[in-house]
């Protein structure tokens, strides 16, 4: 069984939230419906719901992320679970057998689920594999393989500004080589039937076979963006990349940073996406990054709609009877 | 537009809590008496209000501090609020722009309120002047401009045991120079009407042109502490403090340490008063902080009613219609 | 007064619960029957109780264990407390002096109850000495000397599976004298009337005079495990042995070490325990800690009914009028 399959029921709902890939259209737009409908709860006074009251989540970071694991908690919080931070240091060579015996003492506690960022490719999917049936994995970033909120925050942010995924044209540019977010963002919009989907990088930051997931590639982007209704710069993660991919910040802000006279090809109501933390100046010009076509803490604000909306869902599905045979 | 200013709303009601400085007296009386009311909460057997039920306080502390941090989180819990604690290393170099970024990112994730505390002075009014108007800021201590939430507590400890204002006599002992907490307290002791200022320090330890906060100076504390009500020994800032200021923690106890012989000087129901935590034997004498007119840890117990009183009036003014035009 | 009798009322209530030498069967079975009773929590749809809504549980642990206190943490949670983790690093050097400075300070904060974990023995008892009359102490491990509320966790896992008390037989294998679970198991086995205790270790890790405990020494696992009811693994604290003490921990498994073969010795029935977290091939083997004997992992759920239900009782007879003069 897959990745895929293991985080769905016999009749196909999902239990999991690990990868978008080989999701359908109809799990997508539950999601960003769902997400919608949620949206509107963090603009009322009392900012909460009681749909998971008495349950725990639990935060399980295996890579630090301030950024990322406090908007799980916000609408963990938002919905009234109570939540557990557990930040453990990779440095304590979390193998696959400890990191099973992690599994083992957080699910003895009665947890209901676990938010699970590491940076192993498929430590999420290892862990919906090995837990309890009553409890729901979330894949909050497993190494190069997935970042699935991030990717239904993004297209929960376009399709607000553009709904008309037939006719959209998105560039996603910098370094897709080692992005999860990419790679999960390309299987989402494909899902979603998005026309026309862009990836802008020089050669060295491109996985091989980049045009088998279903993107154009672009090495320059005075092409790449020409017409594009959407931007999405991604993160240098200087930290992940060897030296010899690139010359210098510099060079790549040059190259490939996102300027006005950039952005000026694309089309006029373009909109411009970053997962964050930016780098100003290194993937993306400050005048961009706070201008009046950038929807980057848009994003932010739609992100933890989207995760309370995945929370529910997954835990509401748990809740219900199987119905079915495995 | 100052701090004093960009604090208050049109009608001059408190929207942010930066600076006591500029505040009126009724200001500074509305905020003891809402704690003097919530003190009571602490000895019930719940000890919860509904007040900011479904909102998201975010705890912002650039400059650690568990116990500042610990009384700001208590308060907001015992009002319902759901907390979120973010300890931001100083090392990872917070400058003017990437503050405003962290700024951005908190407040796109819907929070209520920031309770802040930087090395920089004016961290938090930077903060209230970026901020969009539904949040409010709180000044949990900005480099050595202000701690205005400390000078409540100890204002309000003082009107618990000395209400008349107008007769009473208040010693501030000790590092005047890099205190934030001298700053704050002589205002609002000025503020509320008090009838005598004294600062007692070393000339080396006292910022120039302090008689102009409205301090009469002494620096030999058997003249400053004569006929006084109120003794506030500040905490010798060892980690701030410059080696040529002072020779050492013996001799500066030796000329200014509080003991139970230079306390006889003060009147015979002087309080002690002191903001935590002590260097015994450095600024105060373990006798006179354990003894009997030592209210130190009554000033914690207070800390929390007056950080819930300034959380509900700012949240309160902030729920309401502006009704005016700025 | 010792620490057995600190801990109680003149009425013989367990106020704090700092040890289990010196309670009566009746104080243990109160424990145990309570935890029967909230296990079921766990297992609701909702898995929260109002017991301890408005409390504050304060977890004050002086030295790290993230797996302990999120047990405690977990457990506050389910009784609707808010809980406060505080961490202190004991690099800043806690004498008895500071220890009581923070004392008393949380306790100004109006907390409710203390969870505390120290690496000298006594810590709690010191806390429980010194501490106002509302609070309420727990000791969550203190140096070699106590581990109550793991005990009380063992001792429930053993009834459910064993409830036969008087013809029980169990062995505790390993680092008998760095121990402090193995300290207050005895103690509590005794008090609960168990048939027969053995330890099971070389003579350099048992304390002297371990016999008048009330356990029975075997130096040989062949001869020690021989038709016993229960086996209770220890973890092998590297840290806290000298090298002296033992040559390697292969030497170690080879002498001591759980492993199937061993495990034929004890009765077909026999239940496998272990504090943990285990050191895989050090003092158990995997195919024991995995197999069918093994109920390591129920441990860690009974853990949290069995803090809940000393939280509860502990601040329940807070609550009540003392009745009587101490």
């Amino acid at each position: 069984m897959s990745a895929t399959s293991i985080q769905l029921d016999p009749q196909g709902r999902l239990l999991h939230f690990l990868t978008v890939e080989g999701l359908t259209r109809r799990h997508l737009t539950d999601i960003l419906d769902t997400a919608e409908s949620l949206r509107g709860v963090a603009e009322r006074r009392v900012k909460k719901l009681p749909t998971l009251h008495g349950k725990t989540v639990v935060n399980l970071f295996f890579e630090a992320s301030t950024r990322t694991r406090t908007t799980f908690e916000l609408a963990a919080k938002r919905l009234s679970a109570d939540v557990l931070n557990l930040n453990i240091a990779t440095s304590s060579a979390v193998k696959g057998e400890s990191l099973l015996d992690t599994l083992r003492n957080i699910e003895a506690m009665q947890c209901d689920m676990f938010v699970v960022r590491h940076e192993q490719s498929g430590a999420a999917e290892f862990m919906a594999r090995h837990v309890k049936p009553h409890i729901a994995v979330l894949n909050a970033g497993d190494g190069r393989h997935a970042h699935p909120t991030q990717a239904m925050l993004d297209v929960f942010t376009i399709r607000r500004h553009k709904p008309d995924f037939p006719h959209l044209r998105v560039a996603i540019v910098g370094d897709i080589l080692h992005s999860r977010v990419a790679r999960s963002l390309i299987h989402a919009l494909n899902i979603l039937g998005a026309g026309e989907i862009r990836v802008v990088a020089p050669r060295t930051l491109l996985p091989t076979q980049v045009e088998t997931l279903g993107a154009r590639v672009f090495h320059d982007p005075g092409q790449g963006l020409r017409d594009v209704d959407v931007v999405v710069m991604l993160r240098l993660q200087k930290e992940r990349m060897e030296r010899a991919l690139l010359p210098s910040e510099q060079e790549f802000f040059q190259r490939y940073g996102l300027t006005e006279e950039r952005l000026a090809l694309a089309r006029p109501d373009v909109i411009v996406m970053h997962p964050g933390p930016i780098n100003r100046g290194v993937e993306i010009d400050s005048r961009v990054a706070d201008g009046p076509r950038s929807v980057i803490l848009e994003q932010v604000t739609n992100g933890i709609a989207v995760r309370m909306a995945i929370m529910s869902i997954t835990l509401g599905n748990h809740a219900r009877p199987a119905g079915g045979t495995v």
